[in-house]
């Protein structure tokens, strides 16, 4: 494959583009275009896909000339045009979509359906063959390049990054992913800095730089920069030759053990909008901001601008780049990679279609023993992390577990019983648990956990995210990407399913001891609870065994994404695993044992989700038991928060005759519930008892205190939960008045005993200890 | 100030530091050590602190020599002792907090409150004078130390960024702010990159990598790096004055004017936890990860332990820091700086006190004309750029504009008739709009929009964030420690009132035209409704006029997070100015001229809030005026999304009397939403009509297509809510089932229509305009 086919298949790409961008009709132009032929509304970007196109052509070359296992991520994937032109011409589009086929009648289909009604999105999107990564919001092309590297040794991922979003903070912090990567066990990524000068409306950062800073600037970061530079293709295309030549002989060294190498990037310097329109109505538009979108926008009424289209999609030749019947040429497809070596083909980027199921443990095996409920306490996460070790140990290239550097501090130390941090930067004497090959990832943001989990999982590998509770709203934008990726891809029949997005977040708003205010914030559960029901679950286990339980069943779904929300300091062991697995596969149940209505209509239902919550419950119960013997109280435990919701609404929802038979319809209901209180009345409102439903939860009150004055701060503690049962249960209040301001006196004298003691360790031991 | 006073005040406030994480009594060690004076639980950082104390010592000497206005960021903000040592040890803490007094009673106050129920958090924090910034989530130190330096020409912020901070995205990202710096008209910014080597249990990337590398990287952001690196304090006070010298001396030339200089920035690399215990139980400690949090942990009940920190403490020599009453010796305080000069007092770390009243031209003068309502229309943001562009003109320091590279996609393009995007790196010859000086700042990252306008607003000064509505979720996190932050300074008297942090989200849900699916996501909402009513504000004006009411409302504002969501896309003018101003201030009310209930008992309540929700909803009203004359519909919009909840719950809430009145009580409520459609549910289920009331809203269908069939595919069209009201109209069903299927039929044709006819210019008008 030389500059000719090259320069054709560019050329074919750049006129499939402009043409989706444009046209309804007349795609190969065999007649002199009319008004009618073009859209009625112009949505789309031109200026950053031929670009887009001029890499794709060009590493092409070097796929067929190496054999190279290579797919390719566009970060301006505003440019949905250039990979829809991509797939079409190696004729993967047309595998998939037999409609749109490999004819003139399927380049008009393919044109008409691009930004159209009942058509393709605008963006590289799940529907787009060849891709992983949603062109939508900016920042994360670079990550999720990482992600799809790891463990993918023969794999290397080309990474286009657009100026713009180069100046993105997840963006800027990817470019160190280079110190995580184990050039012997995982990919090459191979960064392809687009510098095309401009964003929506106004220049780039790095596109004004000085060169000797910009080339600084990832020497700094630690790659070999190449700079490919300039606006007449014949020249440009040799440049490009050359320097990718160069540059997979820098792979190569890399691959073949050279130390300290570092991993080469290029830096593309081209015009916005290149080959386009360089001037409309006098104004320049090829090289500036003004070809970000449509060049041409009055194409129907303007008979000039309709020319200026006509010259512009005839000036890439398209006699000859398309045949009679409009299939491309020759000279276009001949050279091009075939099979699963085309890009818009390469199963790595259908990562379903690569998934093997993980070798799990039997996770009943890590059960704490349990022989009477409330008796003994244990750290739920620390419990999980002697699953995740084995997990990892089973599964030593399918597996990883990504962290702000807080795996240790969410108690799931057992796992560096088996294996490391990723670390490929230096190491001292003093360091423990780093390694090249490391399958724990901590890096001090948020932004390339996620990023990274997402790459790895879309490649159909598996992982878990574990997060302080508050700090995961650092990706909620990220996660509402990524769930609306599965949204789509979930309508997508040639998309397998992957393996789920797990989320484990610990530390959490009621134990924030050494942080306070700023690390407390449960909300990240209203945001998940906005997607669709169809992809998302949300988790809240109580105790140990339920975590496992519940890992377990995380790690075994697909195509979903998992909150389980779980805490690192002892609670009490409430099920064995026998009575775990039953609760967990109910979502939601009674405590017999801590319930005293006989298994009959109870005066008073106690809910509760989320470990502190539960406690505080419990303890409220068995002040009641003690108090009022006779009052029947219902205690209620939801692991599943989607349990919550109508079936119509949830598949996990109950009918309203479960959700009645467990909490009734008529009785006061208690919820002491681990995040703000809205979430549960959200869940509720179309219950029949949902008048009756009283939640207790994070009210945003909180600093650096004892946890139990956090629960006394936000009214989950148990005294008030038991005034809160007086003041509801129908006559209660005339024989429990003395117990109500017992209650009251409680409060008043833990938060006196809290302020002059701190936390003495025989008062902590007192309220945890109710049984 | 030399080395030995320097070396004093640093030992001081290392002591100090020591003090408050591990004391309850005893402060100035005049008897032996007992288990008694120290803590029952020890909660706080120590791995940081020395490394910000020898910052702020260093820095007093630069402030006293030069007279230099300067303030702290602490970006390990978590070295929460070291903040609060610098204002005890000059006088500031004493002053605001007199209980806490400088004597030995005084120090032994501090100690204990520190971390401590009751007393302060163990972060930088509102409640820490000199301070505009929490340490809780990473990322935003320099974010907010450049927000700080705007506008102010002499100031100099002083900006400690740890290495662990470093590795965010946002930090990342941050660095590049010098392009965006007016050396004439804005002060500088002085990072302090503090290698301490270590996170919470592992290395940090800046820290491992070479310093060749490190170098170029700083050079490669456009800074001029400077090392000061050991670990002897002789030696390192002395590098660092000469460093500090040298940088000053560049500084000065900077504000010369100096073409083309580069800001100096230091890379101070020191032990983590320096001049703590080397070594405990055998480990390294001291230059360790194990320093983080508290060195030494057993220290009441393992009395080896105990002397290890009284032998620490002693260290520091407190008998020649601290006099017989515990108050700090000349040698400490003599050289210091004194007044507003300390950083601990000075006026722009509590902005509220500098904070002058925006200039604000007289909103009415900007309204479009509206004699008869919903006839013309109007791009509301594009009129609100009209107003925004006089307030920038009325207040040349006092107000920026900033946003992602969207002020112009989001129609406030009349900025630029007045001012520039601020831009200090090339400017060609085809730019537009680009100065040094310019009033628009525009980054493609949301976390620097968000964090130099925090960093602006806390420093006494205005602002508004515009952005894509979809992409606001990027800054969650960031909003979360901003109101936090707000609700935290609302409870400490000095802290004086700031301007409020105004959102305008525009490019909405429902036009994503050009984007589709990804850029679909009115969440935000939700999670600003997590927040304090005290301080969050959403607004959803429908109009032209509305949104320059609210606006004008929101720049008078102080201490709220208001939110503004509004179209830029062409809509109907609904309110006059007159009555939008009235409409405003009661935040919900009747349009009458849509309604046909005669201002009595309405048979249907068609509620609204936001844009296309409000559009279709009239248009639903105009076809049941049309088909059911006698059918008593009354049209309510909201404006102000807070009227709807409970008066118990937010200041801005309805009586239920005033919410009866208006929806009614008893009647169907068909509420389209402009959000997710559980967020009214949420606001309203404490309503005696909640049982009465269905909403319409998004609920995360979409993709590229046109606006009506966004409004299809999500039920909120005109025809699914005529369908809505004879579903749910007792006895309508009976009279009106042919009008339901014609509307189920419209349905159909429409979406027929839009998939043959993409959007047809003619369609689109014709089902823009039902009167």
């Amino acid at each position: 494959m030389h500059v000719k086919e090259i320069d054709a298949f560019w050329r074919a790409a750049n006129y499939l583009s402009v043409g989706q961008i444009y046209l309804l009709d007349n795609p190969l132009l065999k007649e002199p275009l009319r008004p009618e032929h073009v859209k009625p509304r112009l949505l789309g970007h031109w200026g950053t896909t031929p670009g887009l196109n001029f890499c794709f052509a060009h590493l092409n070359r070097v796929i067929v000339e190496r054999g190279q296992d290579m797919i390719y991520i566009a970060g301006p994937g505003h440019g949905g045009p250039a990979a829809v032109a991509h797939a079409w011409l190696e004729g993967t589009y047309s595998e998939i979509y037999p409609d749109v086929a490999m004819n003139a009648e399927g380049m008009r289909r393919l044109f008409r359906q691009f930004s159209f009604p009942g058509g393709i999105p605008s963006h590289v999107a799940p529907e787009t063959p060849g891709s992983i990564h949603e062109g939508g919001e900016l920042g994360y092309a670079l990550a999720h390049a990482y992600g799809a590297a790891f463990d993918n040794p023969d794999l290397v991922v080309a990474c286009v990054v657009g100026d713009g979003e180069a100046e993105t903070g997840p963006l800027a912090a990817s470019w160190h992913s280079n110190k995580f990567i184990d050039p012997r066990r995982d990919g090459i990524v191979l960064p392809i800095l687009h510098l095309n000068g401009y964003k929506i409306a106004g220049p780039t950062v790095l596109a004004r730089i000085p060169e000797v800073e910009l080339i600084k600037l990832f020497e700094g970061y630690g790659y070999r920069p190449h700079i490919v530079s300039g606006d007449d293709p014949a020249v440009m295309h040799e440049t490009m030759i050359r320097t990718l030549d160069l540059v997979f002989e820098q792979i190569a060294e890399i691959k073949s053990g050279l130390a300290g190498a570092r991993p080469p990037m290029i830096v593309l310097r081209t015009p916005k909008g290149w080959t386009g329109p360089r001037e409309v109505d006098g104004k320049p538009v090829e090289g500036t901001w003004r070809s970000h979108q449509v060049p041409l926008s009055q194409v129907r009424d303007d008979a000039v601008h309709l020319a200026m289209l006509e010259d512009w999609m005839r000036s890439y030749r398209p006699d000859e780049l398309f045949d009679a019947e409009g299939r491309p040429t020759v000279t276009v497809t001949e050279a091009a990679p075939r099979g699963t070596r085309r890009m818009s083909a390469n199963p790595h980027a259908n990562g379903g279609e690569l998934l093997r199921p993980l070798t799990l443990p039997d996770f009943r095996a890590y059960a704490v023993q349990v022989k009477s409920p409330a008796t003994e306490s244990s750290e739920p996460t620390r419990v999980l992390g002697g699953f995740l070790r084995d997990v990892i140990a089973a599964n030593p290239e399918n597996f990883r577990l990504m962290g702000p550097d807080e795996t240790a501090s969410n108690r799931l130390s057992a796992v560096f019983e088996v294996t490391d941090r990723a670390w490929d930067a230096e190491i001292l004497k003093t360091d423990e648990h780093l390694a090249p090959d490391g399958r724990v990832m901590e890096v001090l943001s948020e932004h390339l956990c996620q990023g990274w989990l997402e790459g790895y999982l879309l490649t159909g590998r598996h992982g878990l995210f574990n997060c302080y509770e508050a700090f995961i709203h650092i990706v909620d934008a990220m996660f509402n990407q990524h769930a609306k990726w599965l949204e789509s891809a979930k309508n997508i029949p040639w998309r397998r399913p992957i393996a789920s997005l797990n989320y484990l977040l610990s530390s959490h708003v009621w134990r924030q001891d050494h942080n306070g205010f700023s690390h407390q914030d449960p909300g990240f559960l209203d945001v998940v609870m906005n997607k669709k029901s169809s992809i998302v679950r949300v988790y809240l286990p109580p105790d140990a065994n339920t975590l496992l339980s519940t890992a377990d069943h995380c790690l075994r779904s697909r195509d979903y994404v998992n909150v389980v929300v779980a805490g690192k300091q002892p609670v009490l062991d409430l099920f064995s695993m026998r009575e775990a697995i039953a609760h967990c596969a109910r979502g939601a149940g009674i405590l017999t044992w801590a319930s005293t209505d006989g298994g009959e209509d109870p005066d008073v239902v106690l809910a509760c989700a989320g470990d502190v919550p539960t406690l505080e419950t419990l303890a409220a119960a068995a002040i009641l038991r003690e108090h009022l013997p006779d009052l029947r109280v219902r205690v209620v435990n939801v692991v599943d928060l989607m349990r919550l919701q109508p079936a119509s609404e949830h598949p996990h929802g109950m009918s309203d005759a479960e959700f009645d038979t467990l909490f009734t319809s008529d009785k006061p209901i208690i919820f002491n519930f681990h995040g703000y209180p809205w979430l549960i009345h959200r869940l509720t409102y179309r219950r029949n008892g949902h008048g009756n439903i009283h939640v207790r939860g994070y009210k945003e009150e909180g600093t650096t205190t004892t946890p139990f004055d956090m629960a006394m701060l936000n009214d989950i503690d148990r005294f008030h939960l038991v005034m809160d049962v007086i003041d509801r249960v129908p006559h209660l209040m005339s024989r429990a008045a003395h117990l109500r301001q017992e209650m009251a006196d409680e409060r008043l004298r833990a938060r006196i005993y809290t302020r002059e003691h701190g936390d003495d360790p025989a008062f902590i031991r007192d309220w945890v200890w109710p049984y």
